[in-house]
């Protein structure tokens, strides 16, 4: 897949131009960091967890996040619902599965939202990527490339069994449909020194499958902009607390100049 | 009403020496802005939702702030409670009814608190004012002044059913109470980039009007006080991300220099 | 006793390379705060706290945070379990009781955690820890040094009831724990102005308790280490916003040299 400095200045001018409604159900810690960073790319964020609303506010929002940060009954009932409610009005769902593998119940809801609503993009670490093959699919997935057991492997078997794109966040991002793996190599390790990146990074996901259908090139270009507005914020800051400020202003900012300077993608 | 530098600044001042409790059922994702907010300007913020507590805390207050920015049931039953409590011992009540239109279940939440518990000060935007009317009350609301619909319109015909000075916040921010609409000017639009300052501006009312029983007074002192701050914070910075981080500054360090230098109201 | 900033670096160093996984029970509006605050630090935070989960998450963690700043029944039960899970396989717990003495129900869950499961440490401000004695206590516990009912009397009956060692944080900190009271007197008083100050502290009591198992050192290296972060932050800020930002830069720098130059301890 060709990702372009051209065809993710094209997608964030939509996003100004259109402000699309992207609805979160999403961790308590990261919801204002997502808030600001969706408002500073020029998406229109909205917070519903109500079982009794989430249907409607996912009617009138052009991408659905679901992340499983800060877990409760409730809300996994909201989230089956939302994402039920998304499917059938075509609206696509970005899952993040924050924290799966560390408990049973967040590994468990995970698969649980994956198997019955699969989402557009899953986005998250090696380790949670890795946590979501149930463990028949992987004893039953036998395949030379499963041997290794990579989350890239995972990733692609993850994508077989249920069509989502899929994204390892690391060091490199890699964005896996069928047998394409794009390569996203923008970023800045004092990043993960702030709470929240990798939702913002789901939240992102959102605002740009909102505008962009390709689901796979979408989810590569806002793993980009991500890393551009990282770097650009990285660069001088005194530490993660400068950097979280200078990231939206750097979002809020981001020209095609930005993209096309530090873009370091592969294909 | 005679909105002055003079007056915004003395109560300011009586903000800073009594520090008034305010205590913020709101939601989760401008919890920590509002409290921010509400501590720079010298107030003293609690956030307390649980339906065993609610009438506890709001006894310790000065003003009560409710916001329906993320509902849930419990939360929906905690402040009717608090709400009930605070009409019997006169404490002021602000509601912020964050997304009414949106769903349903926020229009109808929204509007049931001003019916069970008549707020002292409504602050929302446009949209949100504009879907606090019912269906019959606009039917029989049919006068000249309602015909054309507008947002101010429509806080007119609630200021005269419920007593409620309504804000309805904007490019510029109109307060009505009676036959009177003071019109506050001040604001800056990278303002509408941060997440939470329509819901910091609620919060804020509910400083003013914890030091203030004018409450029109009060709300147009709250909301020149927010564009003051916002226009300081704006100036020179970076983005969205700097402008947050001067606000607070610019709160803190309000001086009746920077009030009469900026303020731009009409009576 | 003594701390020393050679003990403190080497813990701070500690922290660094063990990355210890802190679980947070924690109010809302400081969640996002305590994760900036525990990675700029080098631990590891996550926030837990549906009762499907946090057995399983206190197992994988070198402290359990437990806050009551906006409490309700679920959360209150998870509390419970995770604290009674916690010491029985010998995980330190931190509790700061946010409020207590404000509502009857902060205070008495307050007193409840402390009683079924007593705290390694507890942090909270002198009204906070002066509400934590149950009344009968203090009739009962009619000595010489009560008398005065200051917060470090309270803080030294805590400390022979339960076991666990009393921070009463303050312009001067206190760290209580036997006949020991060890002061810290680092800090700034724009501090008070950014919300969730306490709650970091206390958060960061978490991470140093999870490689010190001295607790009454830990806690006073905790306290030190936030006072002299502070003290950085303020120095040069422009208000309470700008001091949030460089305050997670400061910890995220902090070196043997800043910690020797800041420290002001009485053993």
């Amino acid at each position: 897949m060709k990702v372009s400095a051209e065809g993710i200045w094209s997608r964030v001018k939509e996003i100004r131009e259109k402000a699309p409604v992207i609805h979160n159900i999403t961790n308590y810690v990261v919801m204002n960091n997502s808030a600001n960073a969706l408002l500073a790319i020029g998406a229109s964020p909205v917070m519903a967890h109500a079982e009794e609303e989430v249907e409607d506010m996912v009617s009138i929002a052009g991408a659905l996040v679901i992340n499983i940060g800060t877990l409760s009954r409730d809300w996994i009932r909201a989230m089956h619902r939302a994402a039920l409610r998304a499917a059938k009005i075509n609206v696509p769902v970005i899952l993040d599965p924050v924290g799966a593998g560390a408990t049973a119940y967040r590994t468990g809801t995970a698969r649980e939202l994956i198997k019955k609503s699969p989402p557009a993009v899953i986005r998250g670490n090696a380790s949670e990527i890795m946590a979501l093959l149930a463990e028949d699919a992987k004893t039953k997935g036998v395949e030379s490339t499963m041997s290794s057991h990579t989350a890239v492997d995972i990733a692609r078997q993850l994508n077989k069994t249920h069509g989502s794109v899929v994204c390892v966040s690391g060091e490199t991002d890699y964005i896996v449909s069928g047998d394409d793996v794009t390569k996203v190599k923008n970023g800045h390790p004092m990043m993960t020194k702030v709470t929240g990146m990798g939702c913002i990074a789901t939240a992102m996901c959102g605002a740009f499958a909102a505008v962009n259908r390709s689901f796979p090139e979408a989810a590569a270009q806002a793993m980009a902009v991500m890393g551009i507005a990282g770097e650009i914020a990285a660069d001088n800051a005194a530490g993660p607390g400068s950097l979280q400020v200078r990231f939206y202003d750097a979002l809020y900012k981001l020209s095609e100049k930005d993209i096309k300077h530090y873009l370091r993608v592969e294909g």
